[in-house]
């Protein structure tokens, strides 16, 4: 047990820099600081410590554009060709403090003045699009993450889900509505994932440490939602996923980074994840995996998928082949769209789902009868073109039956939960058509909370255990089928007897 | 946090060395591959590489039986004793993919002809058994789960609850049965633990990358679950602890490995684990853990019991001595049966138990009035034997008395849950006499599915937590006693004023 | 792959060191061990060598309270100044098992004779407090744990919600009361976290492998419940976060062990944590975090905070300079009491809150229409004061105005779930007086339960969900709003139909 002190320290700075999500084995001499990241951190290392801490440790506080983009294009994370012309004004400096918060204050509403800088709060995407533009344009390109936010708010059947969440109606004895402003209920639930409106009110004096400062008020704020509305306009926080201040890839690599959001019961994808296969694999062999290599090589840099080596990653093969190519529009390789509203259906044409109007004119992907509103969603085409691009990665580690044999599984149960879905929707439409429930809104009374559970939880669970073949209990016990049918036999016999709840 | 690259090189090598499930720190030159397996991989390096960079870091890869059986006895992991004899027809070369998809073909329905070769699908615990006869003969023997397709799909009773789960009759409007089919619903939930009976259904042609390869058409394929029946007959898959392809031991003594099916709500031995002393230790100890040497040695390879080490492995004690000897029949160290049909009871003699029949002439091991089948369930000296044999494994790090009480505690648990749970079943039973339900069907109804969550859910929770000392929110408000009680104060409310529904 | 064996051998045993909760990476000479530890050793290192191992690795085993004693005030991990003065008989050898479980043996009820040796069984806070005086005296004045026994068992309204979770009354058709006597059911849902009451009933002849002994037969045992009630009448399980044998800091440190009581849905501060993005964070830099270092340095040792960072641990800067002092009264930084009985209010004056009356005279906090019952709550300047130390140490890593509005955020949270608590309560009260429930006990009807379900279930995730910047699945549809809202108009729908049941 007792070994050299020297090796100790050697090791605990290895298994540092291996580990951690900020961690950078970059080799080269580090890039020089600004003059105005200097000035920044001058203060910055008494005040906020824990940020420069966690920068400091990252591939930003050591590496210019121009150094990033001396590596060979497979091995680079940063996108852009041009330096000067895509505007990026210090290319041989490190990414510090100041190369960001200082980035065109004018398009900032939050720019503020902070000891002669023009400083903005809020870091946005087009900030970031100095140096990653391909990664902002196919995040809103292609991710419906990047329209979170308007998705659900501007999309009046499912702001009214919203409210019936968090500010129900006719709730208790008296009028339960979620309170508005700046502090308002879904900012903690709905839009903590989908991101606020961040909107600046004005300016408020706030006592840090030694000083009262000056700083922009700030409603919908903080937040890491994934389709934020920022200060100046843009869509998105890439630090959803990336965490700031190290703003990482191993993180957002992370499979737990995706679980902030993508948890059950609504969306379970973590929860099936976790103790599939896959997951349990992944975590066994964590030690092993190579986290924060680029590219990622299958079979070698990691033993079992996580979430970003479907969805997201480049993946080369062991040559260094491309299998995928990199991709921040999700969407890509997604071809089917297991979030049922209320109904699979295949993927929305485009990210933004507001403008969608189904056969009987409500703002849904699908008509509560099951007909897909086929002009706003992907033609069979890409929608095989997108399964064949999934299917290849599987076979990188699956025989082609065993892929070919699973995804039909998958096929057959999507529609084996859209026909149980369907039988709750004709029960739920009976009782609209007898007045057992009022279809002002969907979702505010007992029967149709019922209805809502089948397809947003249940359903849910079902089908997202059957994309993953993911831990079996959620398409069994935990949700799943045995809550859907059961669900229906409760709703079943509360429309038969004519009754506004179900027992 | 300047380093050697060097080091970094050894460090990373010797991480992976150390964490991966599949790593094998085993010494000694490894095993010529045979030309049959370096035919397979000459292709299946290009085309599946996940599977062969699986296989490439398992022991498989390295070692020949042989060379496994140089070893002294306790660290073997192979139980062959002659191999010639035992047919292991290539005892010198290492394990690779011939040496298992080749063997036996005539035995198998699912081989096929592929590129010279007679290839079949499924390897199945036959062919395991070749270098590993003891563990298939003990799975066979004493595991329930060696039956767990026959026991659900052969006990009209059992069967019943699954088509309740997965396809209730009278649900909706229609009538949702499960879809049949190859592809019907319970293959991702009830099956997807218990296994499916892997069928061959004729040939297909398949668009493998680079040609249409005709191989056998599955049914109930792809699975790893546990009792799954093979196109040779037999039954069990042996990856479904031991993941492919590198079949590690590692690998079976993660929790999470057992996880996967051994989840709550109706199995919550995971759960009630994860949270445990016993759990928080063995995770924060992880990374301190050799998950694989063998033997196992109680105190210095792991700090707090994994699932395996209580109910599996070979563990031996600070001087090598025997504490329990490894066992693939679960059952050894069980005495008796916490999964509650409809309440605990002593395990059962055999691991078929479609034979059992209770007084009532039902095929369960206890009356709905709580009296064991005791002819088909083992004998008290047989249950105080291996109680004991648990107990010695507590010993190892706890004090007699603590034991002592332990098992004490856990016992009254039990009769406390029973009781609990035999006053629902009375009243489902007044249910079923007065009309408020029809016992043709024990689990598709509104009363009878609330029953059926009493015992199989809440109850079990509480058993599990029980048993392991586990974390003590499964026995009080997730599920556990909270929604035991609660739900008895609804069955009772329903049955007394003669509802068919409880609210 | 191939790396030189005597690496391997420094990298595993360093891996060891570094990782284990026990590990020590003291410098300096062992202690020597006392001669009656020895003697313990001689037998224990055979029969119960877990034990033996786990405190081995312990700083327990190597060190002497001198030496401990030697180290820089902010290191030291004793708080006892002057060991002989304080009573500590031994400075100068290793805290082996004669230093703890010989201490004070008339002081111990549970203390017999044991090969010459007076032995007790349970170690409790006095016993540690010989070195750790501090610590203790701060439990005990500061952490309502230290009276969880007690405010639990001896406040009516709370044993009553305690009999409702594992005897509830007129459940079945029977009367199903827990059972009594020492193994009450209770012992493994409510007190397995609150902590039994551990009393010596007489003495009991054990087996244990050799020998019959006679031992202190004790009911409420095995228990390491946060406020147990030892057999010399003190309070505490110092073993609780410590677990036994090697009683690190480092375990203490993990998230896990708080999980293992603060977990949902109840008190959901571990699922809340676990996805949030400190969660994701903390677990994803595990590796990396240096969790057995004192004092604890911000950004260096940690990259995201666990339950102890912000609640517990004495927490530096950078430059070695005091962010927050250790405390192990974990109130000493929290002004509001999240867990709602049934509003938040502001915490207690003191940890003992049976004495707490509210304005109906009701052993609550707060009336049932919400007035605090504000002579047993800390004042408003104590609230601002513990507020403001908390922010501290957000600052540390976040800017003022984010630490601000997530505070604001915060603060309107708990005001939105009080309201939608409060309309809860209101249907309740109208339900209790027109007679469709009956106020006997609060919590024993199925109304009851209901309104139980929101104010202690749905509403605490919220809760922990806006406090810890969690999960927002907790806040949105795992309980959450969504509960909430739903059980409302489930509760409201029943009121108003003057029904006994809600639908």
């Amino acid at each position: 047990m007792r070994t050299p002190l020297a090796a100790l320290f050697v090791i605990s700075a290895l298994a540092f820099l291996r580990s951690s999500p900020c961690a950078s084995s970059q080799a080269g001499g580090a890039a020089p600081l600004s003059d105005r990241t200097q000035a920044c951190l001058s203060c910055h290392t008494i005040y906020t410590q824990g940020i420069v801490a966690d920068w400091e440790q990252s591939r930003h506080a050591r590496s210019s554009v121009r150094q990033a983009l001396s590596r060979p294009e497979k091995e680079r994370r940063v996108s852009v060709q041009a330096p000067e012309e895509a505007g990026v004004a210090y290319p041989d400096v490190a990414v510090g403090c100041a190369e960001c918060h200082l980035l065109d204050p004018k398009l900032h509403e939050d720019t503020f003045s902070h000891n002669g800088y023009e400083v903005h709060v809020v870091v946005s995407p087009p900030d970031c699009a100095h140096c990653h533009p391909v990664e902002q344009e196919q995040y809103l390109a292609a991710n419906k993450m990047s329209r979170a936010h308007g998705n659900l708010a501007a999309n009046p059947v499912y702001r009214d889900l919203a409210e019936a969440v968090a500010g129900v109606r006719r709730a208790g004895n008296g009028d339960l509505r979620s309170s508005g402003g700046r502090e308002a209920a879904p900012y903690e639930s709905c839009f903590a994932c989908h991101g606020t409106r961040v909107a600046v009110l004005g300016t408020r004096k706030i006592d840090a440490r030694t000083e009262s400062v000056e700083v922009p008020d700030l409603s919908g704020w903080p937040n890491t939602g994934a389709g934020r509305v920022n200060p100046d306009g843009s869509l998105g926080a890439c630090s959803a996923c990336h965490p700031r201040h190290c703003f990482s890839m191993a993180a957002a690599r992370e499979p737990r980074t995706c679980a902030r959001c993508h948890e059950g019961p609504d969306v379970p994808a973590w929860n099936v994840y976790e103790n599939s296969k896959h997951g349990v694999l992944s975590s066994a062999s964590r030690e092993a995996s190579a986290m924060d290599v680029v590219p990622w090589k299958l079979g070698r840099d990691f033993r079992a998928p996580t979430c970003a080596v479907c969805h997201a990653s480049l993946i080369v093969d062991t040559e260094g082949a491309v299998v995928l190519k990199r991709t921040h529009g999700f969407g890509d390789r997604l071809w089917v769209r297991l979030f049922g509203l209320v109904y699979s259906h295949p993927q929305p044409l485009e990210p933004d789902t507001t403008r969608i109007r189904n056969a009987t004119g409500q703002p849904l992907p699908v008509t509560l009868q099951g007909e897909p509103a086929a002009a706003f969603l992907i033609p069979p085409e890409e929608q095989s073109r997108r399964r064949r691009s999934m299917m290849t990665l599987c076979e990188g580690c699956h025989g082609t039956q065993w892929t070919t044999l699973h995804f039909g599984q998958f096929a057959a149960t999507l529609e084996n939960v859209d026909t149980a879905v369907r039988q709750g929707t004709a029960l739920m439409q009976r009782a609209w058509a007898e007045g057992w429930a009022a279809p002002e809104s969907l979702f505010d009374e007992a029967l149709e909370r019922l209805w809502t559970e089948q397809w947003l939880l249940c359903a849910n669970g079902i089908r997202y255990t059957s994309a993953m073949a993911g831990a079996p209990d959620h398409a069994a016990f935990r949700g799943g089928w045995w809550g859907l049918s059961g669900s229906l036999v409760r709703l079943r016999e509360a429309v038969e007897h004519g009754r506004r709840t179900a027992r």
